[in-house]
């Protein structure tokens, strides 16, 4: 069986905002399996903000991509030719497959799912990287106690929304921060939060402080920048950042060498350093013994109807891009997805 | 026995740099002792950044000083009355007394020193509150293994200077930040540091590049600013910031509100991001227990010559103001102390 697989590779670094010119679809046949892989036929691929990080030259958890590399991404796919005893065709896997329609992988590097727990979609959120993210990061890293505040900023995305659910399931205050009185509304009137802030209010400030009475305990921070900055300004004593992201800086310009000291910044320290705070950087991948027990507890909560989910789909590979590039503004609702077959 | 007692106290909040008018000399009677106190005439005064952080208004670790209020320190002195059985006339105390001559304090919140281990003034400094800050926050927070790279800022200072020994001790290369090129020699030839590098050259960020080859695994920080951004473009994976300072904001302008995202502090949140770093900030205070363990260290330490410390003594308490003026622009070389007596 030949396939012509389409795919979508970095054509250049972009050099701030990410463009149209810096993507470039190309098709090419299939090649044929060997032993131990599997043949994907991808039908969601997901898009996440560490994408954009992902393109940035320069030091990072993982080697920057190069021009000419396919742009990374996990899928949810059917298996539809196996030559591999472990996963069968017809078997439904989660798979690190890249922005394209097919993917032939090692059988060892994939999840197969239950599509019983959910609609297969799922797997890349509410029961994948984004939801084991949340977990992991608010439970293990933020360790809040009943009572007290938790704050999630990019609180409609797809890790943000659950982070704030799983904080009211463990009797916390939660208060998001959003773009948009949509998003707002969202989250505290489907979600449950407690309170959701627009960053783009004139007086966001000024909200934040009447939504957190009892200051921010924990910061489950996405999204830096001044959205992070307002939220240092309210921390406790004891506070722990938990920081997940900071997408405002991802399209930022590359520096080199010294820099002067920024007020801003150096003020920001200054609030954790009086609230003798602390902060932990994470990235979800390197924490794999703590998947299952994550999806034990999502996949419970989301039957018993406790976590609700909401899904942004572009649809077909060739839309992948304009979907991208308008996730990083902040222009999509929920977990952004492209539908691919 | 009546003593005219002389006190130093901030007549006025301090709007940027600290001026002379903003402290005030006063003298009065002291008054007479109750059951439980001690009355001690100090010999030392140690001066610290702290001190300008309490001097600024709004939240911090402590209530912020009040107009009127006696300038706090440590000192080191010498019991000249006793209403406590515990600490008898003649004691050598370490005493939180603040900036005065004398000072009539509870028994109970004195610590009396042992004379054989060292010049009383090492209460302050090497065997005080500076050392055990150096040692808690290196060995508990920083968690140092051998080979591993430590950076410290305020090198030749109190905390820094036993930093950077303690981290040689461990077997890690030790890697100053200082001002000046006196300084810095004096890191690498007296204190037996790796290399020094002076954040006033021109070329800083190179020269802490080529210091730090194999990148840096602590960050102990006592400065902020500029200093810590070219630190944090150094990190390593998992690389921890102690952070127990940020002298270079502790004269900024005071800001309220929401504040705009200043690209330089986003910066600084990647560099923790992507090398997945964790940041502790603490207050040696709040840390009782690792005091008499940290003692025994550096007392050993001391007698076996392996811990050397330096001393930049201002004479009388009418120079303390400008003493402390002096040592928050960096004007000091060694533990900043005011002798009284």
């Amino acid at each position: 069986m030949t396939i012509q697989n389409r795919r979508v590779v970095m054509r250049q670094h972009p050099q701030g905002e990410v463009g149209a010119g810096d993507f470039e679809m190309q098709s090419a046949a299939l090649p044929g399996l060997s032993d131990g892989d599997i043949l994907v036929r991808n039908l969601y691929l997901s898009l996440d903000p560490y994408m954009r990080l992902r393109m940035r030259p320069g030091r990072s958890y993982q080697p920057p991509m190069q021009v000419g590399d396919i742009m990374p991404a996990q899928t949810v796919g059917e298996v539809i030719e196996s030559r591999a005893a472990s996963v069968p065709k017809g078997a439904l896997v989660v798979a690190r497959a890249g922005w394209q329609d097919y993917a032939a992988v090692p059988a060892a590097s994939v999840r197969v799912i239950d599509a019983a727990l959910g609609p297969v979609s799922t797997a890349l959120g509410v029961l994948g990287m984004p939801g084991v993210t949340a977990h992991y990061g608010l439970l293990h890293l933020g360790r809040p106690k009943p009572g007290q505040t938790v704050v999630v900023s990019a609180a409609s995305g797809a890790v943000g929304s659950i982070v704030g659910q799983i904080a009211k399931l463990k009797g916390c205050r939660a208060v998001g921060i959003a773009g948009g009185e949509k998003k707002c509304r969202y989250v505290v009137e489907e979600l449950g939060f407690d309170a959701c802030v627009d960053y783009r209010s004139p007086d966001f400030q000024k909200q934040l402080e009447a939504a957190t009475p009892d200051r921010v305990d924990v910061d489950f921070e996405n999204v830096g920048g001044m959205v992070m900055d307002a939220v240092l300004s309210r921390l406790n004593d004891y506070a722990r950042v938990v920081l997940c992201g900071v997408i405002s800086d991802y399209e930022a310009p590359i520096q080199d060498g010294a820099r002067n000291a920024a007020t801003n910044g150096v003020t920001r320290v200054r609030e954790l350093l009086v609230n003798r705070a602390s902060l932990q950087a994470f990235i979800i991948s390197e924490h794999p013994e703590h998947w299952a027990p994550a999806f034990a507890d999502l996949a419970q909560w989301l039957k018993e109807g406790k976590i609700k989910y909401r899904e942004d789909i572009a649809q077909g590979l060739e839309n992948a891009p304009a979907a991208f590039m308008k996730m990083l503004k902040g222009g999509n609702f929920g977990k952004q997805l492209v539908k691919l077959q």
